[in-house]
This record gives structure tokens, sequence and C-alpha cells, in this order.
């Protein structure tokens, strides 16, 4: 299924050449524009499926990592992995291929080494059945896809397994057979701070984030899981199907007949301001700063009018779930996936949009070109980009996202006694607020003995900020900061809301630490802090947001 | 129209003769079994009138100060307030009357002093106006309405506006006025915690509340705002009228013609929890324990369906709150009220119930007898009980628990700088937890080494509790407690979630500190401790419940 919604993109996606190969290597596509396509496929039918099906390891390895920070990729240990290792013996890929079961046990390559996986499979989080089908083969192709597996834990443990060097002739081959599938990425504006590079994921600089209650869409973060796919948008359709609704296939300008409708809404990572609490105690995950969050106008149609017109009536029996798949996949074809609960979605005040246009523009390739769903007031990951299917169903998205991540745990669970079936998908997401400027450490001189702060609070589930607070003496006192925010709407305000407080310096104060909470219409407020909140993933960083800023005395 | 409300009940209302009186004393009904009947009426119709509104300035006294516990009626203060003073003048009652108008000074009596309140007046928290009301009579007709007026700060204050005594003839004239409108409130189950008896309120005993999910209707906590209206059945009517609705009253009989639903709704006190708050600075209000809540199965009516039936329609213009109206009334006549959002009102999901059975049986006097609002999800002040009209509307409710109670402040805002405009009535309430048994100080022997703790957890806005945190050593290890919930209903929880949690006692343990946090459907959980959400009115207590055990370990 997601190999028939990706073939539709005959220029669409770098995978697909690579997915074709694996059902038939002799079909291969000559007009395909992917990277397979440019480079020379020497090897056989078994061993293009064992790479392809490395990935599908490489990708559960990867998700189970959880995307270490850019800079782990240049630590001494990346250089090693997988170099001539001295006194091992050295194999052929003929060799390795015959290790493609247990009994023979399981081997695989990475660069020119090679390595004996077999007791790892049990140990492999994505699950036994799919590690055992990257045996034979190499894991290159796979992690040149994820830059983030170049990772000093995963290269460290891989080096444990180590049996062997690769002859120096068949590993030039299995290297150049690696393409880059993030080599179709779009540009990105250079002021983006980037917390992962492939996938890429960046963040707005935090002094400009309250400059726009509109966050310009090129500095608006990005948070992509897989490639960002290249869609031909005269190929392209949303497939619509499912429990109680005629199956159907819509194109942009059958999208666009629908009533449009253009909403504000912000849009926030789960994984916002991560970096703080992983400070409390490292957690997994990209090292989000407190701009993983940006607010802008969308436009688009409303997805409770495009099911009702594929038939599906409010409150249908045995349906109880909308899950979306996105256009970008993994290397063994699955598709980034999502769900919401039907009630949101068939809400007629809920505001699910298949939106087409981001601050009154065509969405840009980042954001999820040509149709992306907005889910206003639920966490982004469930906003899924570059939408591909809709499935009105009984049940969740089985995606990767949707089961086994993007879920809060007690403080106390850790990666050994984790139960992701034990809790709930994140949907709506909790008060937070931030003070954007100064930023830590920044140097201000006050004028009249002040300081003018500024920053965002939202809340999800469209629950109105009704109050930020801001203390500049550790509680003690707490000054009410003044909002901006769009008129009320009833019932649900899915924008951001704006704040800007001035605080006062005490005389010859140094330094000053500020503190700011908001209150929301149900009038739930953010936790103190982040030891009693700590969960494994590091999502749902709510705490206050405590700043310290240095001041500028005049005096030298 | 509050008049033309009460009066339809000839045996229910305690104030209806004093409010006729107010508009022709002649014209006094004889059939009226009220309190101002069973007395000798020896005024003439300007004191009467004064009277009335002396209870208005005394009643809003009262609110701005807010129910002060039962006991500080005892204290000495209260015993001398309005004695005989020696050294001051004496004065009739004729003479006092002639002090109605500023130029002439504005005189009342409280027993057998004389106060001149001229220079208080522009101090009235309720306004310039309804004070003037009370000029030239007695406050204490109105003062026996409301017992907690006889509180230590308020007569102290009293006593500083004292110019005279009143002569003992006329003060007995004057006493023997005063009838009790709280006379016919029902009995109630002495089981129950009272936090003051007039008006009565009061609380299940904490280490009983967790044995049901469904909370025994007598023994239900009661927040009552004024006397128990006694309410014949026979002429009972609810009034529906406002923008987009054809006007029109129904009995209970035509009620009961509308379909009928049962839900379980817990309904919360917005003052639950307060005690707690007011150890970290004094709040005004009721001082409840962790029992201002309550679970019960409801049935009744859809108020989106009697709306409906009177012509409402969705997203009719002009229409942005329902009001409701409380058969229950102050000294001059103004009734109980409170409004909620026309969107909760008409959501099909949003489950507002006319009811007129808790938990299977007709509702008791304490609980709204024959038919009160249920509004699941949102604070009880909104769940307004004998109910007597409902208003569709452009506008909240005017009444004093909308406008200018039961909302929420910085904890920087004291009573000279609140501004009651500034912030939103309390609707949805934020997630809460407690521990109900051990209380605080049981001594309890622990088996195999544990203490088991057992408590409920609920959040507002119909957000189904996921998780409850508990721990025992002050964060460092947090369990996670098996929960007691209804199963899963889309897309609302409107019940309540117990819970049950076995804690380790370190051994040789004398005291064991447990805490715990519960965590919502939209992850939003409780703030760690008072100070930084400390508000005035002392509402929104959903802190970390804190409880001390004392540990038996069995050696003298």
């Amino acid at each position: 299924m997601a190999l028939k919604t990706v073939l539709k993109f005959s220029r669409g996606f770098r995978y697909q050449s690579l997915a074709r190969a694996t059902q038939s290597f002799s079909t291969h596509d000559q007009q395909d524009g992917g990277s397979w396509n440019r480079t020379k496929h020497s090897g056989n039918f078994s061993q293009v499926a064992g790479a392809a099906v490395a990935g599908v390891a490489g990708f559960c390895l990867y998700s189970y990592l959880n995307e270490p920070a850019v800079s782990a990729a240049t630590k001494e240990e990346t250089l090693q992995a997988g170099d001539v290792k001295e006194g091992l013996p050295f194999y052929s890929l003929d060799e390795v291929r015959v290790h493609d079961d247990s009994k023979k046990r399981i081997w695989v390559t990475y660069k020119q080494g090679v390595y004996d996986i077999t007791d790892f499979i049990p140990k492999h989080p994505g699950g036994g059945e799919k590690i055992m089908m990257a045996a034979g083969a190499s894991v290159d192709p796979f992690w040149a896809s994820y830059g983030v597996h170049k990772n000093a834990d995963i290269l460290k443990m891989l080096e444990t397994y180590r049996i062997g060097n690769l002859s120096e002739e068949d590993s030039k081959v299995s290297l150049h057979n690696v393409a880059d599938p993030y080599d179709a990425d779009p540009r990105r504006h250079p002021a983006l701070q980037p917390r992962s590079l492939k996938p890429y994921n960046a963040e707005t600089p935090l002094k400009i984030l309250a400059d726009n209650f509109f966050t310009p869409s090129d500095l608006f973060f990005v948070r992509n899981h897989l490639p960002v796919p290249e869609i031909d948008l005269a190929s392209y359709e949303v497939e619509i199907e499912g429990v109680g609704v005629k199956s159907m296939k819509l194109n942009l300008e059958q999208l666009k007949k629908f009533p449009k409708f253009t909403i504000t809404s912000t849009v926030q990572c789960s994984g916002n301001r991560r970096s703080e609490m992983t400070k409390v105690k490292p957690v997994k995950g990209l090292d989000w700063g407190q701009a993983a969050i940006g607010n802008a106008s969308w436009t688009g149609v409303r997805l409770r009018d495009v099911l009702l017109a594929a038939g599906l009536k409010d409150d249908q029996p045995g349906v109880e779930h909308v899950q979306f798949e996105g256009l970008d996949t993994d290397p063994s074809m699955h598709p980034y996936g999502a769900s919401i609960p039907i009630e949101k979605a068939m809400d007629p005040k809920g505001d699910v949009l298949l939106a087409f246009e981001m601050n009154g523009e065509p969405l840009t390739r980042d954001h999820g070109f040509p149709v992306r769903v907005i889910v206003p007031g639920v966490t982004g990951a469930r906003n899924v980009k570059w939408l591909g299917k809709v499935i009105v169903s009984g049940k969740e998205s089985d995606s990767h996202w949707q089961q086994n991540d993007y879920k809060g745990f007690s403080p106390s669970t850790d990666w050994d006694t984790v139960d992701f079936s034990s809790a709930p998908a994140i949907q709506e997401l909790p008060v937070i607020s931030a003070i954007c400027d100064p930023v830590q450490g920044d140097k201000v001189k006050p004028v009249d003995g002040k300081i003018p702060l500024r920053g965002y609070a939202w809340s999800g589930g469209g629950r109105k900020i009704v109050r930020v607070d801001v203390t500049w003496d550790q509680g003690k006192t707490w000054g009410v900061a003044k909002l901006e925010q769009e008129s009320n709407k009833h019932p649900y305000h899915w924008g951001w809301t704006l704040w800007t407080m001035e605080v006062p310096v005490p005389p010859n104060a140094k330094k000053l630490e500020v503190w700011v909470k908001a209150v929301d219409s149900t009038y739930n407020t953010q936790p103190e802090g982040f030891a009693n909140i700590w969960n494994l993933r590091g999502v749902l960083s709510n705490a206050y947001h405590r700043v310290t800023i240095d001041i500028n005395t005049g005096k030298k």
C-alpha cells in the first residue's frame, strides 16, 4: 500500500527504485530520477533485497536511539568504526551473504567492517523478525539515509560485534552503491538552528520568535522524521478510505472545491524545550530549545467536509480514529503515520484542515507541500505533512510514532521498564510558555531600572491563555504580563499568545533570574520544575521557563 | 423577575413576604408560611423597606468577607458588638429612621447599637448605591440570615462606626422581628463535616470518600450559598427565556417528556482543598479539606434538547451564554445565579443535564430538589440547584458568583488590587488528586513492609485521568497507582478516577510523607506547591497532596 502510494509519483521519491528492486530487480525503472538510478547496480536481487531490509533494522535502531544531536557524529569513534581492523580476517561480499540465517549466524557489513549481530537480534527494540531481514548485507545505504546513526553510542556498540574486514574491492563496490535520499531535501534559511540534518530538524532563533504573531514560514521550526518527498503536483492525489466511507482520490484541484477556511493555529513539537528536561537526567530525542513551536495562518478545507462527502456519518459505529499517512517513507517504504480521535476529526468546531497554504502562500516543501493536515490544539506529530492517505478506522495508526513514541511516562519509568502500550498517544498538549528575549546569558542594560521581556504562551485543545505570570525574585512577587492574542473565539482558541513584561532590576544587581508560567482557560498551569515530570523521551517539557540575564550596570 | 419567580411558590420561600412587603406592606399575604408571617410586624412601610435593603448591604459585606469558618462567631468581640455601650446617647427607632440619606448622615442599628456608616459607604465593595438602601433601619434580620456575619472582623469594623445605643424597648421590637430563614433547611447526615452552618456547607469524611465510586447522596458534599428553598412540586415550573427562544414554562412532568439520560459526573467546588492553600498565606473562603468533591450518577434531560424545543438554533447570532437562576434567593430577592458558554450548553456531546435524580433517586433538597443543572466537567458553582430559570443570552450571568467570585488571580493580587473583571469566571477545572486514606496523622501498621493508599483524581472538561503518580521519598521514586475508572467514552470522561497504591515503608521509619499527583489526557499535571498558585479566594487549589503518616512499628 505504501508502495502503491509512492509509485504514483514518478519523480517523487528517492527510495522507490529500491522498493521496486526488492520486488523485481530486472524491472528497474529508467525514468526514475531517484538516487538509485544514478548509481551502477552491481548486485543481484538478494543483495539489494537484503540491503533494503537492513534499512528496516537500521531504521528501528534509529528510532530506538532517537535522534542524537548533530554534533555526536563528529566524535572520534565515528571515524574509526568500519575502518579496517588489523588482525581480523578479510571476507568477500559473497562470503558475508551466506550468513543470512541464524543457523549460519547473521552477519552484516558497515563500511569495511564485518559484524556478527546474531546475539543482538533478541535485544533489537524493533523485534527479531525485522532485524533478521538484514542478514548477509551492508547497512551502509541505510545509515547514509540516517546520518544520525553515525553516533558514538551506536557505532561503539556495533564494534562490539566486529568479527572481520570486508575485502577492499567489495567495500568500494558497496560504498559506491550508497546514495543519499536527503540529496533532494529543500534548501533552508540559514538562520534556522538545526538540531539534526538527516532528517532535517531545526528551530527558529529564539530571540526573534516572539517578534511576529505569525511566524514567517521560512523561519518556522521544521520537524521532519524522514527525507522530504519530491511530489509532482500533476499526479498528486490524496486517498480517502476506510470504515463508513466510499474510497475516493482527490487531486488538489478537487480538494479545493470544498469550502475554504483559514484558521490561526500554533504547531508545537511534543519535544519542545527538551534541552531543559535533559539537564535533570538525560533523555533521548532532538535537543530542542524553546523554539520548536510556531504560529501561522493555515488555509485549507475541513477534513469533516471531505469525510462527509465520502459518506461518513456522525457517530458512525465502528469508527474511532482517523489515520493519516504521509508520502515520506522509510527505507522499507513504510510511510510516516499518525491518527487522531474521530471526535476531533468530526467536531464541527474542531477545525481540522487539509491545508494547502501557510501564511497565505502555498505550503513549502518542508512544511508539507502540497497538502498537510492541521489538527489545531494537537501535538505537531499528528499534523501529518505531504498527506497521501486518510483512513477512517476503528483503530489508531499502527505507526511507530503513534504507538511507540510521543507518549508520556512516570519519572521512574526507564527504557528497561517502559511499556508503550500503557500510555495514550499525546494528542492535546498541556499549557506552556517561554521567555524568548532576552535569552539565557544576554547582557542587558536596564532602562529606568527595568528590563523588557517578551515571550509566548500556549495551551493545547483550544484552551485560551488567560494569564501569564512573571517573577524576578523566585516567586516572592509575580507580575502579570501584557498579552497579545487574537480576540476571543468560541469555543476554541488555537493560536498562541505573545506576552511582554517589564521587570524591575534591583539596584546594583549583576544578574537577574526571571521565571514565567502561563494559566489557561481551564486554570491549568505549568509545573514548577522538570524533576517530577521527567520522562524518558523528554516530551511534555512544560515546567516554568527560567532565564538568567546578565545586567549591564554601565560600570566597568 | 426574581420576585415573580419566587412568588409562584406560596409555601416555598422564607423571604417572600419580606419582598412583597417592600412593594406594599399593606398587602401582606396571610397564607404565606414564611418567617415574616409568624412574627408581629410593628413597623411601617419605610422601616421594612429599609430593613430589606440593609440586607442587600449586609449580603454584599458578607460576600466580600467570604464565609469565614464556623468558629469565628464565637470570639469575644461577637458577644460585645451591639451591646449597650455606656456613655453614648440613646436613640429611638424613629430617630434612627430619619437618617436615611447622606445629607442627614446614614445610620443603621445592630442589636442595641446605633452606627453612622456614612463614611463606610464609599468603601463598600458592593457599591454605594446598594448600601444607601440600608439607611435608617436595622441590619439584624439579615445578619440573622447570614450567621457568618457575626465574625470578629466585621463586628470590630462595625463598632468603629458606633455613635449610640438603641432604646431598650425599640431594640426588643427589632429583635423580635428577626426570623431565621435557615429554620426550614433539611436535616443532614451527622457524618457530614460542616464548614459553615448558615448557609450550610459540609464535606464528606475524607477517610471514606474513596470507598465508593458513586458517593452516597446523603454523604455527598453540600455547597449552599443561601437558605435551601422549600419548593412545592405541585406549582414548580422552570422558565426558559431569552435570545432566540420562545419563552416557555415546564413543570417536572413536562420536563420528563424529553429523552432521559443518565451520566456519571463528578461535582467539585472551586474551593476544594482551600485549607491547604491558606497555610501558605490566609485566603478568604470556607475552610474546605479535600472532600468538597463527589461523584454521582445523574439522571435528567439534556439542556440542548430543551433549548432546541424552545426554538434555539445552533450558532444562533447574539447568543453566547446560558444563564441559570436558582430558587434560592438572598434577602433582597436576588436569586443564586451562574452561566455557562453556549458551546458547552449546546454541544451534542456536552451532556449538560437538567437533572432530577441523583444516584437513581429523586434529588434531595440539599442537592437541588426538584431540578438542578449538571454541567459535567465544570466547577460546581455553575451546576445551579433548585433551578428556576434558564436564560439564553449574549452575556454572562451578572450574579455576584459569576462576576465577583470563583475566579483565579496572580499570587501577588490582593484584596486592594483585585479587579474581578480582569479574569474569566472559572468553568472547566484543572487536574487534581488527593489521598483519602490514610489521612494526615493516621497511625498505620505496615503489612509486609507496605501501606496501602487510596484516593481520587479528576480533571475538568471531560479530560480522563491517564496516570496517577505517588512518591514516598520526596520525588526520588514515583510509583504508578492502579486506577479504577469507567471504561473509555468518547470524547469526554466526566467521572472521577479512584486509585490505590501500596507504598513501601523503609525499615524503622517512624513517619512517611507521601505525595500524589495526577496526569490527565492532555498530559496536564498538577503544580508542586501552593505558594506560586496562591490566590486571594483560595480557589483552584490543586497542588500535589502531601500527607504524613505515622508508622506503627509495633514497638513500644
